[in-house]
């Protein structure tokens, strides 16, 4: 399916807490690695050369919500979906389930940008990345 | 000022990306350091003993703004306030500022739970704690 | 081949800094996924209840040697050897390399310990783990 | 003393595991806090412009021996102390203790290198930054 991608991932000891669970900050790191994968479904980068420097795709705003708790070596179903096109940004909703279980919802919008010399520029979405978006 | 906790951190090495800036998920470590210290400032632990188990506050939701990237040793200075309190949950927000420039704006809301054998049953907050929250 | 584990893995973006490349210390984060995926792949976890506590493997040393950078998205392979078993611990070593060539070597020993009342006590290993190891 | 930098360090919630205690891989990370912690108290970073690219100081070998666990909120005191300059690299020692226990003791030796164009060269460390370091 277009504007979709899925992948599977189990729960590293590291990624737990104290209360025994995958801590709440490491499904945002999941969502970028599916955003990744993504991206390289598409035949593209999350950081791209582009025109002298570099296009990518800084988080203008991120969110998650948490239904179940996940746990050491649990493995998790992944499925990213395009959520929205704007002019210069995309949102990506990413869900999480176990066995058909919804762990979590996470969704992130990040703008096109080009960087050089340290800074961000955003710009329109090439329509050559659009087109593979929509 | 009663519900609210201040406190100033630096961008490690770590938590910077090849684009060159503290990396979006790094915000939310830094929103717990702040909720720690909140729950510290009133003399208590995010994770408590209570009646035989635990008591914690396992997050329902978070949510992050970025308005301005942050860079490789950027001070920060985090203000948490306690945004709202329910029957079983309280959430916080989190503004990130350097030299007074808003960088972002996060929010995470919490479900005061008990926690035996590796479960989590959520409950009404106890009234000790509710009255330092408010 | 007994005593050993093979995987793959792709730098992801998080793990990158700013100097475009996988930062030193995730280089331990990744020979802790081998570790787990060789107790997997005895039909162990890294954690085992085991007389109404939990057997564990707390690290007493570990060390990397780096040999070339790796980059975002490179797939790395990794190699895990049992490099010793002692009366109560046990060593591994880990290799890195991407397309043939080193990129980095690990070591890391944990002790066989009883976990109770989060305390840790070491222990010799029993029987049928040593077996399995050697 | 010169070639000594001391600082505290409080075990985040997010910087432990299921076992309740510090993972053993962010003692890597807080070695790193203290040496670019050195660095400033030198006036410098560690990664600096130099001639056109910029200076810096990849790690060629890491290593940590743990004594015992560190929990969560426990406050640590690290010692960095310079424990090798060497024609092109430094070899750093950091003491990890807790009220005068001493928790692990980590080593790390960087190599001075100049950064352009995404590669490392290794270069002799320059005389004004030896003469700080010895």
């Amino acid at each position: 399916m277009p504007g979709e991608f899925r992948m599977t991932r189990r729960v590293q000891f590291v990624e737990t807490d104290l209360a025994g669970v995958l801590h709440f900050s490491n499904y945002y790191r999941w969502m970028e690695e599916a955003e990744c994968g993504f991206w390289r479904s598409l035949g593209l980068k999350v950081v791209n050369p582009h025109e002298g420097g570099h296009m990518s795709w800084p988080r203008a705003a991120t969110s998650c919500e948490y239904f179940a708790p996940a746990r050491f070596e649990d493995e998790l179903e992944l499925t990213l979906t395009v959520a929205a096109v704007g002019e210069r940004s995309v949102t990506f909703e990413v869900e999480f389930r176990r066995d058909g279980e919804r762990i979590a919802r996470g969704r992130s919008t990040g703008v096109c940008c080009i960087m050089s010399d340290g800074a961000f520029r955003s710009t329109r979405i090439p329509d050559d990345i659009r087109s593979k978006l929509t």
